[in-house]
């Protein structure tokens, strides 16, 4: 691992204001700012219903340069037509020109309510204070002004050592809600002080992202909003040539370490839990068997509400990887909740091994490993459990 | 509609009975005996992990025919390998024994706790008191003691108008949590009078579950005990002959009848809901296309928590949509909840209706109907609202 403290990347600024977009007030729109235009790749979601911002970051990504993010929270600016696309490129246009570069090198990004039109005047009138209080440091403020129901800001860095030389990563994120696969109502950023090129940028973000923010689950619900924008530099002058491969694993690595620790942040803050479990599936057939056994384990509500109540319901684990449509032998099934074998060939080893079972549920973070013996390959999903809190916030979201 | 109020069916007796399965005690053991073998179709699980007295249903019902069912709640003796084997058959023997008939004619079922072998004995003790008590009208008495968290008893039952004479129908049916398409935990039973063959029955039986169960959802999860059964005792001398359409039709018609009102009945008794609610899909380009979008928007967390809130917070339910990997253009969108329209052509209709939408979503059954604009074709699926009592009671299931 590659994770140390939190600290600013060479090459950005930051600022933070409170616009008066969150009901109960504060910090709520942000922006980060390069020095010059900067490699940039991004992900978004795969809903089909996408919010303006990410339509307009879309376009724009497509070039694989940026020079500034306009994100905001309280209003996801999400079907609201032609108008919420106007408000997007109103309020990015109004940042270009403050900061005295192309609107078309903003990257706008909102999370809040779906349905309400980003209200682009209170935006454009926080801009002047944001670019005149811009500083290297001011990521701290960023991280608070991006979140909606997250309970604190979500903040992971990396150092990776290339040449003797040292690479800088610094992760921003929010989402605690309709956290799924394809990232929903999550926002993250990553700046770095790498050198490589936009295409290269984005394999490897793709990359990362497979490995972490696509394999965690808080609800189930993908958003219209999800963006991770990475932009990276360059002004710690450590090329990464694609051809090169140490480099390029060592990046890698760094980016994992980032996303995956903001990954574990968010479904951690899952609404309202408390606790944060890796279901492994090993003794697959295939990766993708694997996986599939692990998501419809980590995201059935039936096993989060026993993972809320530490109830070592080992039969709803086993009944849930019974109706992925993986086949595989349940008489050979072996089930480990942390270290405690509690199900060996498919039956249960009784009450002794449910009680030791019951005490590493009690912990705030475990793993549950589910053996099928029907092949050689394994996956991960990261999950939460599913309380009284998740459905406080999502049934009175609004109210 | 061709329901009535329920009434015993020509040909069958039942009898139920306390054998201890219950922690709480109350009836948990219920027979349903037939006068002589009759026609009989089931459709089970599509788990892979399957309890082993469907295992057992499975294998006797391809002959198209049995006399007895013997029905436990309290345990579903899934998971438990040969010993629950043993125990399925050891009971299904003894009451074959007691009633005379060979114990390949008597299905089993069990529901309960996954993972806690069935006490065969205690069964068993219970069976001389069962097959003592048999009656016509002792329907009500089963349709208790299959119960586990249900708030209460399940039945429907129709009259058929065929060439002049009646067909009766009686379903009984238990399930609250861990419903979701392929019925996961239903029971459920339907006795009837027609003459029809075996294979007719389970062509009818699929296309009636089609319409009703698999388009139900309380909580996503599939469980390792469902069943449903139908036996037909042909008592009313009314035959039905695939070759004519009028009496297929109306046995249909009235058998859809009976499942749609079981399948309400759970989905309303969902674990804590408050609200029974249909997600009607049209202008799609396939049934199969509105099918999903109904479905990914009926079993949405956000969205059910949102049902909860009474909350008509529509931009979850587009967001839900469009997650489903059906295309679609999301400027066509319409949404109506009861009567009130909320979005038009994918925009927003304003605090008016949203209000309006609201007093709907105060009654305890409505319809949500979401127009694409895409094709000609539609779908529907029910669904309950997702609150705090589901959270009580499956974390603490077992406690």
């Amino acid at each position: 691992m590659s994770l140390t403290a939190p600290e600013s990347i060479q090459g950005f600024r930051f600022a933070a204001a409170a616009a008066g977009l969150k009901k109960r007030g504060g910090l709520d729109v942000a922006i980060a700012v390069a020095d010059a235009p900067v490699t940039t790749a991004t992900v978004t979601t795969t809903n089909l219903v996408k919010a303006a911002p990410v339509v307009l970051t879309d376009e724009r990504a497509k070039k694989g340069k940026a020079q500034a993010l306009l994100v905001n929270a309280g209003c996801a600016n999400a079907c609201t037509g032609a108008p919420g696309m106007k408000a997007a490129k109103d309020t990015t246009k109004a940042l270009g020109k403050a900061l005295g570069i192309d609107e078309a090198l903003v990257l706008p990004s909102s999370t809040g309510v779906i349905g309400q039109l980003l209200p682009a005047d209170k935006v454009t009138k926080a801009i002047p204070g944001l670019v005149a209080s811009l500083s290297p440091d001011a990521w701290d403020a960023f991280s608070q002004a991006i979140l909606t129901t997250d309970r604190g800001p979500k903040v992971a860095a990396a150092r990776v050592k290339i040449d003797g030389k040292t690479v800088r990563l610094l992760g921003i994120a929010k989402g605690a809600g309709m956290i799924h696969p394809n990232m929903a109502t999550t926002l993250a950023f990553v700046f770095s002080d790498a050198k490589l090129s936009a295409p290269f940028a984005k394999k490897l973000l793709r990359a990362a992202t497979d490995q972490t923010f696509n394999v965690a689950s808080v609800d189930g619900d993908t958003s219209t909003n999800d963006t991770i924008a990475w932009m990276s530099s360059g002004a710690s002058k450590v090329a990464i040539d694609p051809k090169e491969g140490t480099g390029m694993v060592k990046l890698l690595d760094g980016l994992v370490d980032v996303l995956g620790s903001l990954a574990d942040l968010i479904v951690a803050d899952g609404e309202g839990a408390e606790h944060l479990v890796r279901f492994a599936v090993s003794g697959a057939r295939s990766v993708e068997d694997a996986k599939t056994i692990a998501r419809t384990i980590a995201t059935s509500n039936l096993v989060k509400t026993a993972l809320h109540g530490k109830d070592p319901n080992w039969g709803r684990i086993v009944a849930a990887a019974g109706r992925a449509g993986v086949p595989f032998d349940p008489n050979k099934v072996e089930l480990r909740i942390g270290d405690v074998a509690i199900v060996k060939k498919g039956l249960f080893l009784g009450m002794e091994a449910e009680k030791k079972a019951a005490e590493v549920m009690k912990t705030p973070e475990f793993a549950v490993h589910l053996k099928l013996g029907a092949g050689p390959l394994q996956a991960t999903y990261t999950t939460c459990d599913f309380g009284h809190e998740y459905v406080r916030i999502n049934a009175d979201y609004r109210s």
